[in-house]
């Protein structure tokens, strides 16, 4: 089929305008909705199953790095914000406040907060849980032995967000925060970086999501941390999506909370914290690395079916051996295993047309879709065909094969959507020294196409605020990480920790970051 | 060991004061302690391990049964809470209120609510999610094919409460709400009792607490419901715990949020909807069903360990032996399943002393305690000791036999458990048809400990709301279900269908009801 004259099933494509491309695959997909609440978003049940997987494959790493989960209130008493000035500066101001436990009727018949319930302090809900997670460990440890201690928390948090996009932004969210605290400065800084490892792996064997990660610039950092480290992934639009983050806090949050413990000796310490998370923002992340022209591709490892398959019936003979068939090759497949859980197969009996079906699985993205019609079932095959490439990827199978094939081509999806993201990355990332490049590097290739730039500059920076934020204020190009750790198979990595100048004031620098535009 | 004797490890005993007995197992097992924000708890580590462990065994047989997880917002508009007014009588009166949605620097320097960010239209903090989630099923149900939709979310939600006990009643709980939309009232209704069935087997299969199941009088219904399904347990100080519903809405919730579909036939209908929930409150029901005055004993299908081992020293020389002898009987055990997941097994290594250890666990209601020293080492086996028999259960088992050995003690406990709560649930039941034997079986039976009273007595109603209102003004007994299902296991079970007259005014009635104080 000659791609070009067919049309795509998600308008506007990607190159026609990505932002509402990206809110189509949303819709298509039938992940998440708008609400009837400003900024909140309703999590349909295709999206949610994906945050289900993503939140079962980070919580058995989180417990078998020694983590437990607990629960901590949703509401945060507001002199808590009050203790932690900086913190405050960054979250406080724009969230929900709670003044009220009561409604009564009101003059004209409605409900209205009763006025004689208003509480004596409002309660914010929570925008985080560093204070009010901070107020149980500073009861919860008391000597050396009571550390480290490793808490996650799964909730939902609240920030008022002005201008929300399903996933990527809304006033409400579904995350998980690690919240820890150590005996020793070292400890602290491994756990941080052990939790950065963690989200690495999880982005990119699970989400086949490539990431560059390392410390952020003392700007960008949480407010209140010692050191933010990032993991940043390139969206197809070639800007940068932050898609998660591991802080050490050093004592400061043990301190305004007043986390102390006694150590061997006899001597009290203020302990060493750290808090890492990532929130339902990620499927966002998954939606614009992997997504086409034609919807939602998901990497088997996070898809909430890898397979679908249904019957194409001609006249009603064969129709029983056809559903035979596919009954039978769905309990099959079912018993394998693909990335440590059991084969999910979807059976499709709706009574709507092949080509509905079709074109709904594709824009859900599953990995595999199977047909079996007349013709497959006297040859003893079903047609196999893969999400990820298209009419290029359909494969004849005969049903013996399929429990053993299967899971080969699960494998071999997830191992070319990461290796198709990385080859993008790298084919969109460039060293750039030269500052009028680096300009022409960030500005829109086609003037109605403000989304279009270059993609990951590697260019030098002496350290100062200023210069970071000439760029940012003249091209809103930010500091993504210092790259400490290199970039995994790119051709731009060995750039990396060459010395050179700064790419706005010329003062020298040992090594380069990683600028972008981002979300 | 004389019981007598012996102080137990928790003050005061069920008997002294149960209410307080609740607080110190709470305490004493490390679930949950109350936090900085009234009426909130904090859900310990150990405690939301039980939650977590309720979640999987109920979320995986929502999904067997056809439903899926979805997330909808955390607030609801006040105007949606005015659609429905019976639903807003019951609920919308005792709630948290959010009315700004920024702080600013107030006049002393502290944190206020900005006025100039005051919201149009207050927000309610979630207390149940019939009105938002009503408003996504009128969006998304169009036709028949939509139907029947079958919704799940896990969720806090909030219901302001003056007086708070950790997992039974709590400002901000955790739990699931079922949300269904079918074509036809016989689906609904089927949907209903479907789900009632799913909470009984959880409850007795699962948590080993039998329940007694049936609908609620008009007066006991869910606000707005057509008709209230519960499971109501007998904790051991005679009270019911409701301990989940199922509600049949009938039309009433489609037709306040509009929740219409066309039939084969073209007509326009009002569906059918369907809610029911369980919560954190089951955690509470859990420790008062079965905890004795030694702290938590858990059922091995609900506990976060299925065992705990430890090395018993004596001397330095055997140390490396035993302690691998404990590795390899942790591998051991850790390789076999029970109840549907692989056994788990917690290996405490700290260096305190073995009856701080014994002690802690027996607390914790861990239902297996392992020890190994050197004299078991000599003779090859472990000392095993049942939490739920206390000295009675002690086993010394060969090594080699451990592995085949635990699975099968693991659900003789089981077994046990749930056969001892019913025998004591029987014990405690009563068919009583005489009005001063009924006043007499509710009345304390010392007057210092009102909690210690007869039980659930089986008495005639002649349906009226007026003789309901009598007793529960009276003696502070509610109807707790009709038992239209009888009562399993119970000699009084019988009783249930014979005809009689009512316990309050002599009129007729055909079958008895429960009658109980309650949680």
């Amino acid at each position: 089929m000659n791609q070009k004259a067919r049309a795509s099933a998600i308008r506007p494509t990607r190159v026609e305008d990505y932002a509402e491309w990206y809110q189509q695959v949303v819709r298509a997909a039938d992940l998440a909705e708008t609400s009837a609440v400003r900024g909140c978003m309703v999590i349909k049940p295709w999206g949610y199953a994906i945050w289900e997987n993503m939140q079962r494959v980070l919580d058995r790493r989180f417990k078998e790095t020694g983590h437990k989960n607990a629960y901590f209130p949703l509401f945060i008493p507001l002199s808590f914000l009050a203790k932690e000035a900086e913190h405050v500066e960054g979250f406080a101001k724009e969230c929900a406040v709670v003044t009220h436990h009561r409604l009564v009727a009101g003059p004209d018949g409605g409900l209205i907060p009763d006025p004689k319930a208003q509480l004596e302090e409002p309660l914010i809900v929570r925008p985080t849980s560093e204070t009010i997670i901070g107020a149980s460990f500073a009861q919860w440890v008391k000597s050396y032995r009571d550390l480290p201690l490793l808490i996650n928390q799964w909730a939902n948090v609240v920030r008022w967000e002005l201008r929300t996009r399903l996933f990527l932004r809304t006033t409400e969210f579904l995350w998980q925060e690690g919240h820890t605290a150590h005996a020793t400065d070292t400890e602290a800084r491994e756990e941080t970086l052990r939790m950065l490892d963690v989200y690495t792996e999880f982005a990119e064997q699970t989400m086949a999501m490539p990431v560059i990660r390392g410390p952020k610039t003392p700007s960008e950092r949480f407010p209140g941390a010692v050191d933010t480290y990032t993991i940043e992934a390139m969206m197809q639009d070639r800007k940068a999506l932050q898609a998660g983050t591991s802080h050490f806090l050093g004592q400061k949050f043990a301190e305004s909370s007043g986390i102390r413990f006694t150590d061997a000796a006899g001597q009290l310490n203020l302990a060493w914290t750290t808090s890492w998370g990532v929130s339902t923002r990620l499927v966002g992340a998954l939606i614009m690395a992997h997504s086409d022209d034609d919807g939602l591709v998901l990497p088997p490892r996070i898809a909430p079916a890898h397979a679908v398959i249904w019957p194409v019936f001609r006249g009603d003979e064969t129709r029983e051996a056809i559903l035979e068939a596919i009954h039978g090759i769905a309990a099959g497949v079912r018993a394998e295993h693909f990335g440590g859980r059991q084969i999910e197969v979807e059976v499709d009996l709706r009574d709507n047309s092949g080509g509905d079906k079709q074109w709904e699985w594709i824009k859900k993205g599953v990995p595999l879709r199977i047909e079996v019609g007349p013709r497959d079932l006297a040859a003893g095959t079903a047609m196999v065909t893969r999400r990820d490439l298209g009419a290029a990827g359909k494969e004849s199978i005969p049903f013996a094969d399929l429990p053993a094939r299967i899971p080969v081509l699960l494998e071999q999806i997830q191992a070319d959507m990461f290796a198709r993201a990385l080859a993008e990355r790298d084919a969109n990332t460039k060293a750039i020294d030269d500052r009028a490049e680096f300009d022409a590097f960030f500005t829109p290739q086609k003037p109605n196409k403000p989304e279009i730039h270059g993609g990951f500059a590697l260019s030098h920076w002496c350290g100062s605020p200023t210069c970071e934020s000439t760029i940012k204020d003249k091209l809103k190009v930010t500091i993504r990480c210092i790259p400490t750790y290199g970039i995994a198979g790119a051709k731009a990595a060995e750039r990396i920790n060459e010395a050179g100048k700064c790419i706005v004031c010329g003062e020298a620098s040992a090594q380069r970051v990683v600028f972008a535009k981002s979300y």
